[in-house]
């Protein structure tokens, strides 16, 4: 949802040019799925939570992040999730879809940064997040990605919250919450 | 989120021209909220659910609908339930927001009618919907709209969900469901 | 929960005896785990219902029921769902469990029938109730009981519905509108 | 839930004797109910959490808590909710209950400490957790129970969360990141 998405085209990029996406993005606020991807046991509790690796085209800093993309026009939130779970985790990650399309938060970007823990520079973005497990092998599609699989106690360190891109350490947080896995 | 909205016009009209509007929703799915507005007692158990009766402009046919309005470029999901609260039940309805952002479901509106139960045929428009209780007293600003107050066995008769516009009939179901009341 | 139990007895039966059981049971709400098992596609969409078809011993009638069992002393709510699950489904269901312990809803059964639409004739039991996709074999451990897969119109027809023991037809019409099923 | 329930007595503590309720304490789970009562502003944002101060009668050390109860045989959930809302921040706090019974977490408390950040030495118990806006006066009923409003920020030093007894800090963080206040 930051700068790393031009590393991480989308599949279709001819739904939308870039300078009419950019005359939307003043508009009105854009429409994103993200999840957080986990792997857990057999009783349903989280043992790892995937994070993205990534290096920002703008900055050059290497940063984390979660599966995250738009939802296209004429496109169900559930096709936009599955479609943004393979772009960013590959096409044998196999992942869980919720059976529920409603989220457990809604994160709300705005461009100006401090306003929200959360922000984007390019656009006010409005995001229906999930956790979803995963079950095979995810390989990131793009060379500049790598995924890490780290358990919650190691997503819950300082370090880790604070390399989350856009302030997503704290929907990270939220996330574990929700799972039970806050500590 | 149909016609009805040419009845209910926004109180900031010049936060997007209807032509810009117009090309926007070829472009992107817009984002809206949408609340159900309920009166309960005091153990939280839904007595009466409200729901507005207007006339369409473009048919002339009186439809019922809830509480509806589009998330505007910069303004929180909050602030845009808050405000469309307003804008459909009055200053004094005193509704209760929801204390966590998440909504009870998702509902998407796609163009073409019988794709799902719900459609607009203005555009492909995502909305947070959620339940709110309302404790004051509910004056619609708008003259053409009435606000009436129905038990939920009321609302489940084919005759109340047949009049829902856009197949909200199905969403004011699942609003039922989720308090417990459907019978 | 109701009578069908008898038929489906608890691996560990030991953990409290029938007389100690009733006199529980007039003490203090005894808490349930339930579980309606879905079978989803790769979007996470409800494609069939699986209801579990029994005959009720001290009524000889047929009935349909969902998943459900007790929770034991000392046993968290994750391994009371699995272990009824697995006494339900058999062990090759492979139930994905929920990854947070929050139930969609809470059942509340009473004794007395009519006070609400659902009702226990031993006990005031209160249920936690999750839908659970389950991707393998469903084999019932017991000879007196089948599991049908059921889409989800089917599920809603009002004979199938009269059939679910104890009212949970009310239950499960409350699981396909939180799954966004209900038509 | 723990021993500071022996300062506020149930005001109908004859439901169940007191050795009835500790050989029921040893068959099954003990169902409660918690809240977390807020103060919210206009938009439904958490602006305080309410945590009652008491002293532990077995150790004499003051410690938090937050609102909790048990169900009682033959009692609704909602009941239940109401009645130890009352008995805890009295007659005039006008708490919201939720409109819907599903809780956003589970508690579970088990006797021995250090299985799961919750423990309760009594019992094996779990509880229903729910966020509760008050908008009237709070006037705990006994007098060895403060009620302190703090804000989000506050609550989550490690002092305060330090200090709820049975490991409730963990709770009321799950609480707040639901609400979107974990920071």
């Amino acid at each position: 949802m930051a700068d790393m998405s031009v590393r991480t085209p989308d599949p279709n990029p001819g739904w939308l040019s870039e300078i009419a996406l950019d005359e939307t993005r003043s508009r009105v606020p854009i429409l994103y799925v993200e999840a957080v991807p986990v792997r857990v046991d057999a009783l349903g509790s989280v043992e790892h939570v995937g994070l993205l690796l990534g290096g920002s085209v703008t900055t050059g800093v290497m940063t984390r992040t979660i599966v995250s993309g738009r939802v296209m026009h004429g496109e169900s939130v559930r096709d936009a999730l599955l479609r943004n779970l393979e772009k960013d985790l590959g096409p044998t990650a196999f992942p869980q879809l919720p059976t529920s399309v409603a989220p457990f938060t809604v994160a709300e970007y705005f461009p100006l940064p401090g306003v929200t823990p959360l922000h984007d520079p390019r656009q006010h973005a409005v995001s229906l997040v999930y956790v979803v497990p995963v079950t095979g092998e995810c390989n990131p599609r793009q060379d500049a990605l790598e995924l890490s699989w780290l358990t919650p106690e190691e997503v819950l360190s300082p370090a880790v919250l604070g390399d989350l891109e856009g302030g997503r350490g704290a929907l990270v947080k939220q996330a574990l919450a929700h799972l039970g896995a806050l500590g």
